[in-house]
């Protein structure tokens, strides 16, 4: 066999869905690599014969070698911090009293609308490094700290711009419906309306993003609002997805599964009803468990719901300025399983295959087989549960991103 | 004047407990080093005039010092890992079936058993280099997974091994009474009897330990057995400390604090009774928020009665490998705000200046102070809140232990 290189001394996390073994697991496995895609994989002594001489050979030591990390929802790009508003609430200031003092959302989207696409790209790329280094080789980045049209574009733009410039592949979601901005407080239908009809067929000019997304909640956007901005988006052929049934249950998450959403997010309030359209439709859950923890949230989502009706479910961190400031994918599977209960083997799917089919990608990344993009990293762990069990010691020890063997100094 | 090294464009969160500013702060602050230690520290418009062509001097960008983190909690030699349990028990097993599978801490106690010094040493080296890039310059390292008096000592003799060969400080803590050895089961008086009489005198002649320390609970050593430790411990000049009220309330902590315990440790469940006195003999009360986080627990320590009685709150990090896995200090800071509603200053104040109470250090570090030791880092934030506020992002640009720049690649 002619390949570009070939991986021994290896344990195999394949994340195989098809697979009845836990992990898709392939214990003193191979792999061959070949055009940035996987070429082979399988048991070491089934490897079939290849050029040692010519063909790179990585030798894992006994660790484990999982799918790239995906990081299916983000708000990444974003200036300004919010550490002066934590420290206020924790010092017993109110809600109230912080978004009086200009506190809340409409700071960070302030912040952004002045930070240059520069200084967004450069804060941004600081983020994907600390990404990087544990292992993430996808990740979802959404606009909705500009609301208004210009700023909006601007987030996507530096979104589009990161997936170029880092190794890691950015998928980006136009969110323009997050918050009602300022200027059009007690106007939200008009502020939708700009949403659809100014920023939708901008964002869709310029090829901005591959999928859109809405903030569903009664502290946003309504059922009908969240419906009209969705079908606009199915309708130019954008994938769709939505914030859903976090604080209440406006039924969002099974209108949006009707529409064709790939994923409903966060979902603590979601009905037994609801996940039956998910089920029906094929709809991932996403589960936030970054969020709830930085909330002090006590409403669990529905876990045994979801397993019982066999919704995928995705682990991701939410990461953003407000309500999930934490900068960590991989402390996001400990977190889905302290707090959540998820098992350590469901975490990972969380974070690989199942991340992949909620944003639309799993033909290509997500699990490890023959024909998948060569997006994978080495760990060096004595069992896949170790990713989830302890967090701190780093113990990624190698990215590989489309076959290419990324130098340790890039992540 | 005549320096080793001058900082300037900085801002200082000193945390000198004798300044009423929050955080001790200078800001457009500047500090001089000589011999390893703070020669001169304030206002950058009041520096004195020094030799600008033979001194180095650093610039900070804007950002702020803080004193070298202090992690003065922790159990972070061991050998092996419980990814294993932690998989079964969320997989559905009970706390029994484990144990009866050999899980628990006594096989982290086997694994200590079995290992080399050098496989020990090379285990803490990592965890210590994954602290040292947060910014840690002291840990406090305990024993307590040996057992048995040749494994206790084999233990912290790679604590102080550590001490040496690495920046970061060690403090060791010989915690024989951590659990009872399966050996004396049912047995505990003639296991204290093997620690008071076989291991301490050991630990003494070998100069092994800074402390003593005890697990105080229902489910490890009694009261009566606690007493006669930190007794025969205090008798032979060492300092003491207690891991106590965990799980319920036996008095351990007053106990402790009447017999000149520098810090009670988790004490969730600790009295007002013995609030009044840790109060009345100036003993740390130590918060361990990733033990609280990994364990799922719901009783909070008390907060609002350890302010009113001006208890010094210590945060630390617990890191072992069965109730707390997380290798991480700055994660403490976050997790000490979210889960037990510190302020970002309380929760710093528990990293530095208190937790070298707690260690009984705090004359030479702890706070950035005239003629104390140089150990202090400098971080890329805008106001020293960030550093519990947000995670993921190492925000840690430089790192000075006893005056001595540490480069990058040792961290
Ligand atoms: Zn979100
Ligand atoms: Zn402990």
């Amino acid at each position: 066999m002619s390949w570009d290189q070939v991986w021994i001394d290896i344990n195999i996390a394949t994340m195989d869905p098809t697979s009845t073994i836990p992990y898709g697991a392939i214990t003193q496995g191979a792999m061959a690599i070949k055009e940035g895609k996987i070429a082979w994989i399988g048991e070491r002594k089934d490897l079939p014969k290849f050029d040692t001489l010519s063909t790179p050979i990585y030798r894992g030591k006994g660790g484990w070698i999982t799918p790239g990390i995906i990081d299916a929802h983000t708000h990444l790009v974003f200036a300004g911090n919010r550490a002066h508003e934590f420290e206020q609430r924790l010092e017993g200031m109110s809600y109230e009293d912080i978004a009086l003092a200009g506190g809340g959302i409409l700071s960070t989207v302030n912040a952004c609308r002045e930070a240059s696409e520069a200084e967004l790209f450069e804060l941004g790329r600081q983020r994907l490094n600390a990404l990087a280094r544990e292992g993430v080789t996808t990740v979802e980045i959404k606009s909705g700290y500009g609301l208004d049209t210009e700023t909006e574009l601007k987030l996507l733009r530096v979104a589009r711009a990161l997936g170029e410039h880092h190794h890691i592949d950015v998928k980006t979601t136009f969110l323009g419906a997050h918050a009602i901005a300022t200027e059009y407080q007690g106007r939200a239908d008009d502020y939708i309306d700009l949403v659809i009809n100014d920023m939708l067929p901008k964002v869709i000019k310029d090829n901005l993003a591959d999928a859109v997304d809405v903030f569903c909640e009664h502290i946003a956007f309504n059922h009908a609002q969240t419906k009209q901005v969705l079908t606009a988006a199915k309708a130019a052929g954008l994938n769709i997805k939505l914030h859903a049934e976090q604080l209440s249950n406006l039924g969002g998450s099974a209108m949006a599964a009707k529409l064709g959403a790939l994923s409903v997010d966060h979902i603590e309030f979601i009905s037994e009803e609801s996940i039956k359209v998910l089920s029906q439709y094929g709809t991932c859950a996403t589960l936030l468990p970054g969020a709830y923890y930085s909330l002090r949230e006590t409403q669990l989502p529905p876990i045994a719901l979801l397993r019982q009706y066999k919704i995928p479910m995705v682990v991701a961190s939410d990461y953003n300025p407000g309500s999930s400031p934490i900068c960590s994918s991989l402390l996001m599977l400990n977190m889905s399983c302290i707090l959540f209960k998820l098992t350590p083997e469901e975490a990972l799917q969380g974070m690989t295959i199942n991340a992949a089919k909620a944003l639309g990608i799993a033909d290509n990344v997500g699990s490890l087989e023959i024909g998948k993009v060569a997006d994978f990293c080495l760990w060096d762990i004595n069992t896949p549960a170790q990713l989830a069990y302890t967090y701190g010691v780093n113990a990624c020890q190698q990215v590989v991103k489309s076959g290419r063997v990324i130098p340790q100094k890039d992540r």
